[in-house]
């Protein structure tokens, strides 16, 4: 059996091309994508994952504004920098970079993240919108599984899709995404039964656990594609996903690296989403305008 | 075989009973928890819905207000009853009941009810909010489905729940419910492949399609209990559910008859829903004053 391997480099070279022709079209409005990071941490591996962002925004003509509280930002002055940037007309797009500090309730600051501007659908309401099919930007991770699958022709309507991991920032909305293509979506987790009982008989496995090695070749069969959305730093220090590569490779359909897999595409995604919002925001103007005038008239009648 | 009939009645009065309860304690504190319907349509079926709410609040004691707006009313209109009871501190509970006049956006107004007067979670925010594990109120009727599987003890830790039916209203917010339970939970619909290939192994299967006598005794094991949540009326006036009752009466373990099962608890959920609402609304004033005067501070300093 031999194994495809689905690499998410193509794709993110395709939607980075995507993100510079719509960046030249918003140009010609007058209007510049900005992305704004909020960022509280002093932890090196995530600090590197930002600055990989705003590499990458430069690239493509997007605008980024790292906003660095520090270490030891009080949730005040991070929901104060939450509320600043959804009223500011020039950014579009906000990311709430975890890890925060101890003690500020991220629960609390994901739901001041502008809606319209929750470019890595952090705050409970897209993820709500999500579900009801009204509009709304999905974490972007959870995307890219879908535009893997996508890109490399893996149906999945009508198909039956397991997803091992219930977060709120992958299983959760994936399956929601997966639901909204008429996939039979299986959200399996730590506290089900045995992993192959969900896993063997299915067309795609998700793997969003955090767990390295937790899906192994003996778990899958060879018409199922595999997405593996773990990242877990090994004492080493290389990065592994939630698969053991070794036996799945062989045995199934299909697999995503790691690296080089869904990580590769997700940064692309959120400049995507940036200049998605940028086109909505100043595309919006007459409409609001439009809804203004209608509260104007009808506290006037 | 023999198949337990699982009746919502002596759980429904379970919970009657402990909303009379808690309507005394609540009175105690000088709070009337009062429920706001806001109503829309010449339809006489849901008028007569709307009736036998109105009927179990003031059997329970809560207060009931029906805001008949007419068949005809503008979602202008609809908009400002839900924003004025959202800022009315003697109404705790907001139903916005469908259906709603053609062309009044219901995404819309859903959006427009004050989340912590969500009693039947219509808002996307609330179920977006369930997902993350944020307080939240769940639709009555996905609740529903989740309590009567408690009060029969039947487990759903570990054990695998197939719903059938994506609904935002019932199939996606009890998926969510079931997997804040440690269930594994699996979704499937009207373009996932053969029904019994999802079912026939699952321990709890819950129907909630809205196609009388979907799931038949072929579909299910001994060992399945069957929800039945579809409420179908028939050409000579009857209620049935999107269960066989003949067929899957024999075969499996356990089914929620129709009428007389799920819908007979959901009212009385809207109820605790209610008092749920008017204690938190009631002990929450102490905070939001300490709030407001933080937001003072902040400006001030």
């Amino acid at each position: 059996m031999s194994t495809a391997i689905l690499s998410g480099k193509p794709l993110a070279a395709l939607i980075q091309q995507e993100v510079k022709e719509q960046v030249r079209s918003l140009d010609l409005d007058g209007v510049r994508p900005v992305v704004a990071v909020v960022l509280a941490t002093a932890d090196e591996s995530t600090r590197w994952y930002v600055r990989s962002i705003e590499r990458a925004a430069e690239r493509a003509g997007v605008g980024c504004r790292i906003i660095d509280l520090g270490h030891d930002a009080t949730e005040q002055v991070l929901a104060g920098a939450l509320r600043d940037l959804g009223a500011e007309p020039s950014v579009h797009g906000i990311i709430l970079q975890t890890p925060l500090p101890a003690g500020v309730r991220t629960h609390h600051l994901v739901g001041l993240i502008a809606p319209e501007k929750d470019i890595d659908g952090a705050n409970p309401l897209s993820l709500g919108r999500l579900a009801v099919g009204q509009p709304a930007f999905a974490p972007a991770t959870a995307r890219s599984v879908v535009e893997i699958l996508d890109h490399y022709q893996v149906p999945v309507a009508g198909k039956d899709v397991v997803v091992v991991g219930r977060s709120a920032v992958v299983g959760k909305p994936l399956s929601l995404l997966l639901l909204a293509r008429d996939a039979a979506v299986t959200v399996c987790h730590s506290r089900s039964g045995p992993l192959e009982r969900y896993t063997k008989d299915a067309d795609v496995v998700v793997v969003a656990a955090g767990r390295a090695g937790l899906l192994t070749g003996s778990h899958v069969s060879s018409r199922t594609v595999v997405v593996d959305v773990g990242t877990n730093v090994l004492a080493d220090g290389s990065l592994v996903g939630d698969v053991d590569e070794a036996s799945v490779t062989g045995t199934a359909a299909g697999l995503t690296p790691v690296p080089g897999g869904v990580g590769s595409v997700t940064t692309a995604l959120l400049l995507l989403h940036t200049v998605e919002a940028a086109r909505r925001q100043s595309s919006s103007t007459p409409l609001e305008a439009e809804a203004a005038e209608a509260q104007v008239l009808e506290a006037a009648g």
